[in-house]
């Protein structure tokens, strides 16, 4: 079996792990996570998302958030607009990525997004050519390529659906992602295949959730078909809102622990990251989601 | 790449599980987690140690343990047996299978039991020989594998060296641990082919630590190289005194939930594995340490 000798890790901490706060984080406390992240070495942050403050008051700070970072030319900052008044938005503060945000299950796309399939891909044809047309990147969130809340197991055929449709309308790359955590290196695989049928591994990323704690080994079954970009978020941020109480993302720290071990470099300072993941967890006053920030914290104490 | 097409789970929390305990539990208690993974599905089962009181009271209650628990002809019994006296104890309650404890790092040998990795082996030979005269089978574990709190990473040759012994003296099968839970799937699967030159595939188990979340992960490399006996522990019993705060053995849920999705049969009973875990969890007045428990507790209240 050979891996990748690199893997490229997106932090969605910022955005998809301080969504689901209940209390919004102060502007100052993400610019400071952002500014933390960059140091560590993360060349991809996924930083805020334009979407209507009513529905997602975590997110109403964007543009300040966004006006806050000290921009690197070397990383790329990402944003969610999932729809062209969110994009309008968005522009003026010059994100290098816009993400659309679909789902390859039709149940959790009317649930989650009120709307099909088809009319989801509708809805983000336009803000896909307005992004494109000012040169700004396009990366679409599969949600759901492995189990829905609604449907239970996702077929290949409905990854490769939604693949499919996201390439027709001009999206660059997708994440895989398995959005309630429950899938295993042979079903992330099946998805993994089916989104090859659509975009080359350059451009497919692996977006695994630790609910049930299999997110690293869905990791390595990821890597060992070649999948080299991963999102990942800084001490696990973001609960699953299906699962009360169990975690959601994968920590980065413990995906970076991984692949270091297995040779495979990041670009990371994983003390660092640590350090990024800690600050934010004091922060919001709870223990840190790494199991790897768990144990290194322990050890730095004696 | 193939999987094999079952698993055999070896519990071990009721012993390397509940002997870290401060407060030792009462045996009414530990035969009743017997009970309920046996209930469950666990074929093999390692219930209790033959050490001195002094050094582990958590074990004190050994002999009553295994007379209070109600056998079962298709399910094998293990328990820790360090020397000739611990074995002469454990004779009188019929185990069917006992326990060496060795280590491939000089250093943890020499802190951990005061003694080489050579010296071990001579005190345990008299304690093989005698187990297999009297019809008992005989595991030695294997623990250090691929890291050491005190010499960090362990070279495949220490992991060849210990199994050679271990074969020389008569153990017909032996665990690959990872103590510390530092391994990552290429240093797993080096340990594990550093085994093979001593016992086959059939005679070699995996046991991974979970301190760094890398168990599951480790497993998935494991069953990729064929290996289909693991030991875990239910509810992740069992702490890892070198890092606080940490947990220890991968919790036996989150390993069947990866097989099951994975189609590899355990024989296990998922929903009552959760039950069993919960049942311990809540004796010991903690929260559950296996995610997929948590996550599935917390879909069964919605």
């Amino acid at each position: 079996m050979s891996y990748p000798t690199q893997v490229r890790l997106i932090d969605v901490g910022p955005r998809d792990g301080l969504q689901n706060e209940k209390q919004p984080v102060p502007a100052a406390i993400k610019i400071e996570l952002v500014q933390r992240l960059q140091e560590a070495g993360l060349k991809e942050i996924e930083v805020t998302s334009f979407v209507s403050p009513k529905w997602v008051p975590q997110m109403a700070d964007n543009a300040e958030v966004m006006a806050g970072i000290e921009r690197r030319a070397d990383v790329r900052y990402s944003v969610l607009t999932p729809n062209l008044k969110g994009f309008e938005a968005a522009i003026a503060t010059r994100p290098d990525e816009i993400v659309v945000f679909g789902a390859a299950s039709e149940a959790f796309s009317q649930k989650n997004i009120n709307c099909s399939i088809a009319e989801s891909i509708e809805r983000f044809a336009p803000v896909v050519e307005a992004a494109l047309a000012a040169g700004i990147a396009v990366r679409g969130a599969m949600s759901c390529t492995v189990g829905c809340p609604y449907e239970g197991e996702i077929a290949p055929e409905q990854v490769s659906y939604l693949a499919g449709l996201m390439k027709g309308i001009g999206v660059q790359r997708v994440d895989v992602a398995d959005t309630i955590g429950v899938g295993n290196p042979l079903s992330v695989r099946r998805a993994i295949e089916a989104t090859l049928k659509h975009y080359d591994l350059e451009h497919i990323s692996g977006h695994f959730h630790d609910t049930y704690g299999q997110a690293l080994s869905n990791t390595l079954a990821a890597v060992s078909v070649g999948v080299w970009n991963f999102q990942s978020s800084v001490s696990g941020l973001g609960g699953c809102p299906y699962a009360k109480g169990a975690t959601g993302n994968v920590a980065t720290e413990d995906v970076v622990f991984m692949l270091h071990g297995m040779g495979i470099e990041t670009g990371i300072d994983l003390d660092k990251l640590i350090d990024a993941g800690q600050f934010i967890s004091d922060s919001l006053g709870r223990p840190n989601g790494s199991r790897v920030a768990r144990a290194v914290l322990a050890k730095r104490l004696g």
